[in-house]
């Protein structure tokens, strides 16, 4: 398999990576002077800075936003509720678009305190997705369902499989206007068995939003704080990234790793070295 | 959604739900004793006793054997490590005849040491399942491949859902003899998007050849050792029995619990009155 290795300006860093250690416009600047072309900041992090003073630097840099982390999750125990989070994350994706962001990254939620049904859970996410859609066309900011590791489907997402959320996708936005697709993070998706059709389908589709790397752990010491960088662990990437770029995505790879009991106690240029070199070599 | 509340003469214990603290003719005696109807030993505690005698305590206390836990990883690094996995095997099979266990469970390995080949030791798998059945056919014992959670597609299995096990089991055994099905566990199936068609399926195919029950905590604190008693967790547990009856299973449900700091802390007795008593109220 012949595969061009990634240049740093095709490759973009989510802040999550350096473990949110510094204020905002630090970070930035670390990663435009390490030479990559693109950052995924979170919101608690743009919301303690000012966005506006945020998305000027970014531009100066030229520096593209692959992705705003992250959505307010969708299901909850009450009707009410569920207009608050969509209202949450209509404010957020204001930000999105003075950042440039080029999606909108949405963790849709787990079940709601106190459910087991996990298939109404589904359909609020589906719903709450319906209804915040038209605010995406209208702000213009694309909205990217990341499915999230089968683990997380009690807490963080009901939504699991690259397939799943492209179904949704379809079913929502079905003529496809550009604003409704699917992140695509190894961490999540490299065990599923349907992961080469789910990501052709995509590409089809045309509905492939982000590419994230990292690398799943063996052994894994905690479900949410051990992501290993690309490279320590078990996902082939280069095989990963030649389906996604078969299946056409031409975008940026993002680095997002939480790790704290490894990377996250590093000094953040150490980390953004490693993830330069190892994207360049393994990715 | 009415359900017949479970019997205690329909339930099994796996043996593992107890921690493993005592000989196995101690726990086959408190199972009994308990009114349970069965139970499912694992390899370890059998072969540190007398199978012939263990066999013969089992058959004077009329209790079923669900399952003969487990089977030997399946992919390895060499040709002779995969030939000598399939013969450990063989030897554990004939003690699952000994036992009358009316499946050998399948966990079928995951990444061989130093591979990030996830398709080939797929492949790996289905050949290995596949020198393996004749076996079984001689033998007299059914294999039931229990797909794991994807969490453990690193290192335990790289067989992940209940669809992925059945397609193996119908490739290799299209007419269906009974020698090969599947162990359809909730613990690690239950996030499934595909799981009610994959049930279905499987009752369509008469594949289905254990049910194990469990809860999902949240949180979890351990990838491994942190299941829940029914009950505590976020599983629908009547409505995944209503799935599976619906499909013909009618079969021993077995509680199979991995409880580190919680249910292995606890007496034994204690133990074994609450998986009675939370069978006949949430499963």
């Amino acid at each position: 398999m012949i595969m061009e290795p990634l240049h740093l300006t095709r490759c973009s860093i989510n802040t999550a990576t350096l473990g949110h250690r510094e204020p905002l416009d630090v970070t930035i600047d670390r990663i435009a002077r390490a030479g990559f072309g693109g950052l995924a900041p979170w919101r608690h992090e743009v919301e303690a800075a000012d966005v506006n003073r945020i998305a000027r630097q970014i531009r100066a840099l030229e520096l593209k936003v692959t992705g705003y982390c992250r959505s307010t999750y969708f299901p909850a125990s009450t009707h009410e509720q569920r207009l608050a989070n969509i209202q949450s994350n209509v404010r957020a994706l204001n930000d999105a678009a003075e950042l440039g962001a080029q999606c909108f990254v949405m963790v849709v939620g787990g079940l709601p305190e106190g459910s087991r049904d996990l298939s109404a859970a589904r359909t609020q996410v589906r719903d709450g997705i319906g209804a915040f859609l038209d605010e995406a066309r209208k702000i213009g900011v694309p909205l990217a369902i990341e499915p999230l590791h089968p683990m997380y489907a009690g807490e963080r997402s009901v939504i699991n499989t690259i397939d799943q959320a492209n179904a949704i996708a379809r079913e929502l936005d079905p003529h496809n206007d550009g604003f409704l697709g699917v992140a695509v993070d190894v961490y999540h998706c490299w065990w599923d068995p349907q992961l080469e059709t789910a990501i052709a389908s995509l590409g089809t589709d045309d509905r492939m939003l982000a590419y994230h790397v990292s690398d799943w752990l063996v052994p894994t010491t905690d479900m949410l704080l051990d992501r290993g960088m690309m490279g320590d662990g078990v996902i082939d990437l280069k095989r990963f990234r030649q389906s996604v770029e078969k299946a056409g995505y031409a975008g940026m790879v993002e680095v997002e790793v939480f790790s704290r009991d490894n990377w996250w106690k590093l000094p953040p240029d150490e980390v953004l070295q490693t993830c330069a070199a190892r994207l360049q070599s393994v990715c």
